[in-house]
């Protein structure tokens, strides 16, 4: 637990504004401290009380004669700030600050929150909150929190930016049984944050699993990090709020948290291998799922039911949600074939009929489960005269029991008849629903997590020969100097160039004499551009003039183009001519990068061309750790990986180049963070190399 | 109910094969029965036995004195057809065959169910079944099934083609008080099928709601004529099974239905008004909320909540499923902020923070709800240390109450502390879940629900002039005598012009001389295309020469192509090159046709060119009842329909000419079945009208 275990496991808590009346917060955190079965020390300190619930009371912490590791501050928040330094002084370790009137309530409680972070900072203490709920360990035991009732002990831990929300599902809990190790309130995060309790739950012997409900993420490539570790020891699966635009804009009234791009976070996740809840619902099941099931070694799932509708039904969610259906081995199908009766499906979904009783489930388990074409089963049972529901329920537990390392999921389509074989396996921790398409969904989702676990590497930075980042700040230093935000066209190609992004040669030319002279030095053909930062869509006014062949063409050109911008920007400042070396035509790519609040710079590829905006056919990566392979992956997302592979006939492209523009452009601008945006379209892929041609680069 | 009443309220009802014996099929039946309170006359039939449950049993149906309205038929498959004519004889009106043994075990159960309806049509009687579980009225009240329970009244009716599902929801059903008007198991559809019960049901006064699980459907011409009318007068919702590949291959080996596409059953639905459900779990919870709730007048939801992480949580997925969030008029604003503390969020979603009580929750409900911006609400309630669960229920339903037209749903995120709230909300028929997310699902498909409904229109045929159709039966009747099954272009141009399809003018040439001379009659610029339905993709093979202005270039172009193709094919009979005139390049789109098993034709219209199969960016309709309302529809599903519209500054395109080739299209696939496939790839669309270029028509 390392700095969190003063938090967790304290030898004394002090409970700072402790209260003896009744629904007061400072008396709840007592209570249930008390009420928790913590064995260590417990300190109520206020001025005006001798005795709090049978302790002693203390009229500040300096009265207290031992050393205090947990404090728990319940007072006004300006006063919080005053009894904090106390703290400090006395050698409080952590902090829990539940008062509110912070950052939330705004700027003159941001003020106070800042001073408050100030002195935990010279004493070394560590805060959770402030405005949070407080924290519970279910093993330790210990509830220091102002939440009524304490969950079961189990293996989930949970970390909610809200409060109401851990409240709610604290009580929701207690109706369905699930138990926890953990629960942390986060509020404010003025210090601590979602990372730090990710990463301390990670090393956590009781957790098996976490759980996050988040608004927004503190510290973006702290948490990459920090993810990436915990989610190869155990699941991480988080709701992630304020994904709308609507959401958004509630998400910043109520906590006043700079909520980043979804996009972002959902690329954000994935690359350190969280999974995204999508619903609340989702969240628990899943989390039930993970607590208690083995992780699926891969998508083949089998199906056994006694009814053949619902069979279907369970098959269109399996394909539906990208898992496969289980192809048995002949092993497999011929004992289906030998114990079942004639009339059963014997492939997937095994069809045990309506009129089975428990022995024909537990074959037909015992036979799918035995088969390594399988990575986990559902079992339907619905209501028959003949259904044992408890006992066909037991089997199911002994069959998982016998295979342990392969997930079993029970869909039990009934009401009371049902009821007692649910109870069976929910006492034995075999998830169980009321129709399968749930089961399928808690497969898929937890396919996915054994999919991101597998992916999960060391990553080692991509070695890049040929890059010169000295070229590169100075034509930025220029730019700066010049006062301008966007580079030219012959400056991008500098740039991409030096860091070994082939780019089509481009140069700036500021009469038709000097455009001349560059064209005989670089060769024809040869592209003529308009050089104006201003001027987005060039073609559009007359600005481009391609196929140039000779050095009159190229007078010609140039004076063409200056007469077309000139009437449709008359008043617009044009830096000259560009002159560009023609590249031959090529699947026409976009590789571009955004860069995001939270994250950093966000890696885009796909389809270029004009129609980049109309095809949306992108796919994203952050910079950060970005791996070959997993570039490869980003590639395979697109449409355009379909046209490199060589569509209708065509050559392949050569994917190895574009790897590698993609790579050079994340090392780029993760070197240079002054680069705010970045877009080169087209990219240009042949059967042997690829061309940068059109580049821009936006720096902030 | 007409021809159905017979089923549902028989005047007297017959069990053929009743039995004494408890566990067996034909004794269940009677004990249903008489245990439903079914009031008039039942018949056991039985020759075996003198009385069953203490009714007089008859040894054969033509012993019984009166006339018999409906036979329930319980005994092995070849009896049941012979027993089928002695109710023939006898003048009953109706058969329940629950007898298992016909189509779904092959070849000889077919013959046998080919028999029973043969039976059937002779004496007039109507067919329910075979191989199905039977047909309940709880209003009547009659449960002539063997399904074990009866469910409780309520305005649901729930047609299944699986009958252990029906069993399974009708268990699942008492445990949750759901309650239905009528039940029918389908069986394997020999005679009535889905849509003459939906038919039926659209016009019980005692159904409010029509809720189908299918497997395949039956003639998808009827169902979309019986669809359409029934989802006018009231939901229609179906989860439709086997829609993946591996799911098809299920229905196939369960019920040997033959399913139709995915998509057919998704495009029919769509255009017949049905909401299609995705899981059993929308099923219900859509029934559920229909059952009781208003259809709400737009897509505009209001949220109040006493806690904003959960808000958050709401507004998301409002956004999400494509609704919106209301934004309030200003006399609700000032109601909002004289009415509740200052810190409470006025604006959407509303908080009324988590020390409310029952009076905050109740002003902030009724404010929204009467404002003309809001269509629907979800009321929140998380548990606090002041929260009243059941006052706070009861005034969500007084609000409901206030205003009945608008629909109210709950999510009370918690378990015992809330238990009681639920109970006042279920009593009083306002859907309340756990989860907000559930909430806004159900919203988001009662609002499609209610967007269809209003599509809905009288399906007045497009009248199209200059249609002849005499041209295309000459032309079909040509390519039949040769055996060919692909149109030559030069056929297919004639085709489309004869529905007035603007297609490029194409005739065909046997030689290099009679190309220059069909050229100079046609005039340049023209294409030369290889005419040969084998070749598939001509470019590819050096089968196209495009800008062809002379006569020489055309004798040069014919030659050049003959020998490209040779090289390619040379063993592929070449009909000759067609000479097209050459059009201006436009917005390339692509209009086709496949023809459904179930539904005939699907039109399809999106981005053309050769990347359709890489871009897939393809609406579909059926043809049948195509209106010019629908295809705009369609246009606008696409990417193509922001081209049309004038893509980064250029013109408009001429978007009527574009629908009237699509209408166009429908009609001529619609008059002439015998069209298999066909596709004009590209239509070019300019700013005034629109080109066919290559039509592509394969016949069967």
């Amino acid at each position: 637990m390392g700095v969190l275990k003063s938090f967790f496991s304290p030898e004394s808590v002090a409970i700072i504004g402790a209260s003896k009346t009744p629904g007061k917060i400072g008396h709840a955190i007592v209570k249930n401290i008390i009420g928790s079965g913590y064995s260590r020390e417990i300190y109520p300190v206020n001025p005006r009380e001798k005795e709090i619930e049978g302790l002693k009371c203390y009229p500040d912490i300096a009265f207290i004669e031992k050393k205090v590791d947990l404090a728990v501050i319940s007072v006004p928040a300006a006063g919080a700030v005053k009894v904090a330094g106390q703290c400090g002084r006395a050698g409080v370790k952590s902090l829990v600050v539940v008062s509110a009137g912070f950052k939330e309530v705004g700027k003159e409680g941001l003020a106070l929150e800042k001073e408050l972070v100030r002195i935990c900072r010279e004493y070394g203490m560590r805060l959770l909150g402030p405005n949070c709920v407080g924290i519970m360990d279910t093993h330790v035991p210990i509830n220091a929190s102002f939440s009524e009732g304490f969950p079961a002990a189990g293996n989930i831990a949970f970390i909610s930016q809200s409060g109401a929300m851990l409240v709610a599902i604290l009580d929701w809990s207690r109706s369905t049984g699930i138990g926890f190790s953990k629960i942390i309130s986060l509020g404010n995060k003025a210090d601590l944050t979602e990372s730090d309790f990710i990463g301390d739950a990670a090393d956590d012997p009781n957790t098996r699993v976490i759980l996050c409900y988040i608004e927004d993420i503190a510290d973006g490539k702290h948490f990459l990090k920090i993810a990436r570790e915990a989610s190869v020891k155990k699941p991480v699966i988080i709701l992630k709020s304020g994904t709308s635009q609507a959401g958004a804009q509630a998400a910043s009234s109520h906590t006043g948290a700079l909520a980043g791009s979804n996009l972002a976070y959902d690329t954000a996740f994935r690359q350190s291998g969280i999974i995204r809840a999508s619903t609340m619902a989702d969240l628990f099941d899943l989390a039930v799922a993970f607590s208690s099931q083995p992780v699926p070694g891969g998508s083949r799932v089998a199906v056994v039911t006694n009814a053949g509708g619902p069979g279907i039904v369970t098959t269109d969610s399996i394909e539906d949600t990208g898992l496969t259906m289980s192809r048995f081995n002949k092993n497999t199908i011929e004992a289906l074939r030998s114990g079942l009766p004639v009339e059963s499906n014997i492939y997937n979904p095994v069809d045990v009929l309506g009129d089975a009783k428990t022995d024909r489930f537990s074959l037909a388990m015992n036979s799918v489960l035995a088969d390594e074409n399988v990575d986990s089963l559902v079992v339907l049972i619905c209501p028959t005269a003949v259904t044992e529901a408890e006992e066909t329920a037991r089997s199911i537990v002994e069959a998982h029991r016998s295979r342990p390392d392969k997930p079993v999921f029970a869909a039990l389509m009934g009401g009371e008849s049902l009821a007692g074989g649910s109870a069976v396996l929910s006492a034995a921790g075999v998830p169980s629903y009321t129709f399968p398409e749930t089961a399928v969904s808690v497969i898929s989702g937890m396919t996915r997590y054994s999919r991101l676990r597998q992916k999960s590497e060391a990553l080692a930075a991509e070695k890049l020969s040929g890059v010169d980042p000295r070229v590169v700040k100075e034509i930025f230093g220029k730019v700066k100097e010049e006062g301008r935000l966007v580079l030219l066209g012959s400056e991008s190609s500098l740039v991409a160039g030096a860091y070994g992004i082939p780019a089509a040669p481009v140069r700036l030319a500021a009469s038709p004499d000097e455009a001349a002279l560059i064209a005989g030095e670089m060769g024809y053909p040869l592209v003529l551009k308009v050089a104006s930062p201003k001027i987005l869509h060039k073609t559009d006014v007359g600005g481009v003039k391609i196929g140039i062949k000779t050095a009159e063409e190229v007078r010609e050109g140039f004076m063409g183009i200056m007469e077309n911008v000139y009437r449709h920007f008359p008043r617009t400042a044009i830096h000259g001519i560009e002159v560009q070396k023609m590249m031959p035509g090529g699947t026409e790519l976009i590789i571009g990068m955004s860069r995001d609040v939270q994250f950093g710079p966000l890696i885009a590829f796909g389809l270029g061309g004009i129609y980049v905006n109309l095809l949306k056919d992108v796919a994203f990566r952050l910079a950060d750790g970005l791996t070959r392979r997993e570039v490869l992956a980003m590639i395979s997302e697109t449409k355009a990986s379909t046209l490199l592979r060589g569509y209708r006939g065509e050559e392949p492209a050569d994917i190895e180049a574009i790897i590698d523009i993609i790579l050079r452009t994340a090392a780029l601008v993760t070197d240079f963070p002054t680069i705010a945006e970045m877009d080169i379209n087209p990219v240009f892929a042949y059967s042997k190399g690829a061309s940068a041609l059109d580049i821009k680069i936006t720096v902030s």
